[in-house]
């Protein structure tokens, strides 16, 4: 693109030339559609399996099919998708490798939990800006079965969840980041240090995660020389009504009072009293989807002039789980805004 | 860096201000330091935990001792790093999570299965050449009990092992990618996409990977218009013996010969008939180890002016092959030149 990108501060960037969200895509569950912001997303499925046989094919599907929607919305191909940067929360990312394989784009394998969403638009940006291509592809997924089996108990065993416990999203968003003009482009981006405050509860994500997401918030605000107000809205992933009082409380404790424009992906997703969702959605699609269903149209409509998103993700394994490691965070910001 | 990158053909780039490998480091476990290459490396460990109670923790202490040690040979310290790229075998990604926590840099998760060092150095120079930072980290790991546990058997269980079956390196490999000048520059990538040829035998890793090998250098080669003598070696990872010879037919089958500039790190790092380890290394830290102790001093001399890196990764879980599906492979080419 010719022009100098600059860096910010120790651990954002902002581009000269900010790429754009072309287009995006979401699909989801049978209950993220009976949720709140049901008809908004592109796909519902009927039953969670979306034709597969197993939870892990119907993520891998789902994936697809937000990638074919996204680049359908585009009009645009996948051969004239450069390269694909993706990730799930399943061990060794399957459900990505197996459902964008078909589209044969050049991938970037990610994982950074939860908040992989961010990190797959902030490399597609960085690329783009770099002029690397003219369209990437982002691509995350979560499936409440799939994730419930891979980190926690087989579903027929029916245990009990805490209060503080999440509900994994079933869904998938893509995201078309290029050069071909839109109502929203990505203006810069903060990239996340791993925060870890020693906490071990596996049940209670929305804690591990909270002290990276101030970390990255704040770090934004400095990088960029920002207040809180200079953002319509503070968006987290997946904190939840427990990971949002600790954020609110650590950023107080910063002096940065973050309360009247935050907003969660995590609470918003679901109705909390009528689901039975407890401390709120989480997973790599809660961000994506939410993002793609609700927030995206608002900048678009240039409600929102500037939005702050900050997926965030609790870095653990079922291994370094029983083994007693803590649960480390990360969160990556990427700014929003209308044009 | 001001100056226009340019990508070639359909999945490669080359850059305008080639960024260089300004130091790397390695650190091995023992039956590697009795290998071929065992004097060569920065640090072999007497018993494999390196001072950890868990396989999974030593894992990570040989990741960020490799960082440390990198950075020491190039005379900067962690708040110099800008970003750090990096990824292992284990699910969730999570020897990286814990190994690089304490180092502070922001951070971007990768999985590419045994292919990561090739995603790690290719983000990392993309992103020095699109002037984000002055100084990358790319890092990647695995260990040989970690991963019989992750993938396989337990290790009390004294499985037998089929002779197409490959040994997993456990080793760690950390590079500094950056606007320093050094002996080794990388003058361009082609990142790979997924290759699938049905094949579901988790324990003949080789001949799963060989495909994705073949798709990316025979891709390099047509984007860069170059024929295999443009290159003193063309290394892949982790084929080993088995996939070397599909990877030679394959390659042949669309008339290009690799046979005489080849070499493996599978097929470099251990002695075959000594050591016992049937097809050949692998892992994310056998490329990385090999590269770092082996490949760049040679380049670093001129011994070799212009050489194809190829991680090789087999994207596989537990789950998916318990589950029938096959295992596609992957693989991503850095040109890595003498200057």
């Amino acid at each position: 693109m010719g022009e100098e990108n600059y860096t910010k501060g120790k651990q954002s960037i902002q581009f000269a030339q900010a790429p754009y969200i072309m287009s995006s895509a979401s699909v989801v569950g049978k209950k993220e559609g009976e949720g709140p912001l049901g008809s908004k997303f592109d796909v519902v499925g009927e039953d969670d399996l979306f034709g597969a046989d197993t939870w892990e094919e119907a993520e891998s599907t789902m994936q697809k099919e937000a990638c074919l929607l996204a680049m359908g919305k585009s009009h645009i191909n996948q051969n004239q998708v450069r390269y694909l940067f993706g990730g799930d929360l399943l061990r060794q990312g399957i459900a990505t490798s197996i459902g964008v394989e078909s589209l044969e784009i050049p991938v970037f394998g990610l994982f950074g939990a939860c908040s992989t969403s961010g990190e797959a638009l902030a490399l597609a940006a960085m690329s783009v800006a770099a002029g690397y291509g003219d369209s990437m592809m982002a691509v995350t997924s979560s499936h409440f079965a799939s994730a419930e089996k891979e980190f926690r108990f087989p579903l027929s065993y029916a245990n009990q969840r805490p209060l503080s416990a999440q509900w994994t999203v079933t869904g998938s968003g893509a995201f078309l980041v290029g050069k071909k003009r839109s109502h929203v482009r990505i203006a810069g981006i903060t990239i996340g240090k791993i925060v870890d405050y020693g906490l071990k509860d596996s049940q209670n994500m929305g804690a591990c995660m909270a002290p990276a997401a101030c970390d990255t918030i704040l770090c934004n605000l400095q990088d960029f020389n920002r207040s809180p107000d200079d953002y319509d809205r503070i968006v987290t992933g997946d904190l939840g009504y427990v990971g949002q009082s600790i954020l609110f409380d650590l950023a107080l404790g910063k002096e940065y009072d973050i309360r009247k424009n935050h907003m969660d992906c995590g609470m918003t997703i679901f109705d909390q009293e009528s689901q039975d969702t407890h401390a709120g959605g989480s997973g790599c699609g809660c961000a994506a989807t939410t993002l793609s269903a609700y927030i995206l149209p608002k900048i678009e409509r240039g409600e929102w002039k500037r939005v702050l998103f900050v997926p965030t993700g609790a870095l653990m394994s079922t291994v370094s789980f029983n083994e007693g490691a803590s649960v480390p965070g990360i969160a990556h910001a990427i700014i929003l805004e209308h044009c």
